[in-house]
């Protein structure tokens, strides 16, 4: 049996959108920053993939700042700022952001000064929602992008942090999106790229993949996809919960991506049920991807209040618009046979 | 007829290894930090083209570090290090390192303090080979990689910058190689990727694309290509000589690449011939393309002694192993037909 892929928030299968876009922009040998018609045929598909990603994320008359990944933007964004943000944001957030705010049960973080917090919009290992206050100096859009309606211009914060391969572009191209005027000082330099904001060679093949990609994301949540994934969601919890009942759902209460669900079964460590369901030929994870291989207690968890024992069995399924409900309903299948050897062994 | 592209210095053609591996690497899902199946075969991929990287970079045993280009190895390097340079360096080595050693009139370095000093290898602009002094702390071999025999643990220093799209692999994608054990705090924060040095989500496309270029590209100096490059800009080169007869060849007397011919009329600007040059058909540049569309005079030849007047009037023609002699003379032709159009108007 072939394998099912249930880990789309560490990263998205790329679409074919993407990768048709990738493909033509590595015929295109110019260099973005060269004055002759190779040059400007590469610096106009980097412009193209600006306004392609500017429109997806609702962002017209901002500034979008290709850039790696959205690590790269949450450093460009944070770095030397003494901005504040909360134990649940993404480590390449908290990297530059102290974790000084509030978390409550369900996953809200308490902001008191906007125009110094980065927050999250989704999290990535629980899909809780934030609803964010205005004036926000950075939002971490990176995991809400593409799976929620998101449009920056709503949002009233300075910069927002996205990632092509969120949404099904390649992995090394992200973007830090501004306010037209924020002042931003180049961390990368000796190139005028980026609007004098981030030098180097643009990724070319990356860039016009993110500006394909995002397209294709925001039809998508136009068409109305993403309601689909949220049943196919509901009918895995529903399923598992049907069946093992002890299992909590983390952020259940609140509001959550539609694609994302993290649970745990106290005393059933999440590294041991990743192990086992890859065996069975399910990709899932414990943790975001990023602090995987590290077996240690999601902060996310402890900071919602969950003790770390429970912390440390919690594990991440997260699909997307092409998981069935075939691959859902087998990924119960073989996660409740896994959970009743636990329970045997438990017992 | 079709255009004749001169301007590898600025970016190389994509080869078809790199756009096989890429194209193959956009099929794994995984992100390389996940556990589970699909993450260890992204994170193979990841490793295959380390070891390619190194192996064609000779440096075994060395640490590869992945980043999204020169410049931001450029920075990881030298951000903060108070290191120095020469005026001839690239402007994303400039940056960070003060322009205080000495240039001569063949574009030769003089170095006082190695490790506490960056050169490159070879100048992007003129093609001018250093002979480098050991124990340099860092060696900007971008330009040179790919062009002629380089290999780091021959080169005896403590770090060195490389760059994908300059030897046929995709851009957005380079490495900066340190010795094993050297210190290096992280610019991009918040996961463990990249042996801690580099945080992101890795751009495996363009990794794998680097890998496969490097091999290539190797293999292609191990054959002894680049002989024949350089007997072809060497064609060119005494074409133009011939019937252009006051052309400054700059480095000529210097050791240079193979396939750089840097050349100046007094008095016919570069940026015009580049745009009449484009106008017929054929990409060439005027300085380095990262600060083309400033009209200014070059500083590498300006540091090389070359007055403003003259330093303005130069253009770079960069050829590879897939330009033809017929490229090139098509090319003398059509320069030569705008330099007498050019002598006429200035007699």
């Amino acid at each position: 049996m072939s394998r099912v892929y249930l880990d789309w928030n560490a990263t998205a299968p790329v679409r074919d959108e993407a990768r048709t876009a990738m493909i033509a922009a590595l015929d295109v040998v110019g260099n973005p920053s060269s004055v002759h018609g190779e040059g400007r045929a590469a610096k106009s598909l980097v412009e193209k993939a600006r306004g392609q990603v500017a429109a997806a994320f609702g962002a017209d008359g901002a500034d979008v700042i290709f850039v790696s990944s959205a690590t790269e933007a949450a450093a460009l964004a944070l770095a030397g700022r003494g901005f504040v943000g909360a134990e649940v944001e993404h480590d390449a957030v908290g990297a530059w952001a102290d974790p000084v705010l509030a978390v409550d049960c369900n996953g809200a973080v308490t902001v008191t000064d906007p125009a110094r917090t980065a927050l999250q919009l989704a999290n990535s290992e629980t899909g809780v929602v934030q609803v964010l206050p205005q004036g926000l100096a950075v939002v971490d859009a990176t995991q809400a992008f593409g799976k929620i309606p998101v449009a920056f211009n709503w949002l009233e914060c300075e910069m927002a942090l996205i990632s092509a391969h969120k949404l099904g572009g390649p992995k090394g191209i992200g973007a830090l999106v501004l306010k037209r005027g924020t002042e931003l000082a180049a961390q990368l330099k000796g190139g005028g790229q980026e609007m004098g904001r981030r030098a180097g060679t643009e990724n070319v093949p990356g860039i016009a993949g993110f500006g394909a990609a995002a397209t294709a994301a925001a039809a998508e949540l136009d068409r109305g996809d993403w309601a689909r994934v949220e049943e196919i969601r509901n009918i895995l919890e529903s399923t598992i919960a049907a069946s093992a009942k002890e299992t909590i759902f983390v952020g259940k209460a609140a509001t959550r991506l539609p694609n994302t669900s993290c649970f745990a079964v106290p005393g059933w460590k999440g590294e041991t049920q990743v192990m086992q369901m890859d065996l069975a030929g399910f990709a899932i994870s414990a943790g975001s991807a990023c602090s995987s291989g590290k077996v240690r207690a999601s902060k996310v968890l402890t900071a919602m209040g969950y003790d770390e024992a429970i912390a440390q069995c919690a594990i991440r399924v997260s699909i997307g618009p092409t998981t069935s409900v075939e691959d859902v309903t087998r990924f119960a299948e073989a996660w409740l046979k896994a959970y009743k050897r636990h329970c045997e062994r438990a017992a």
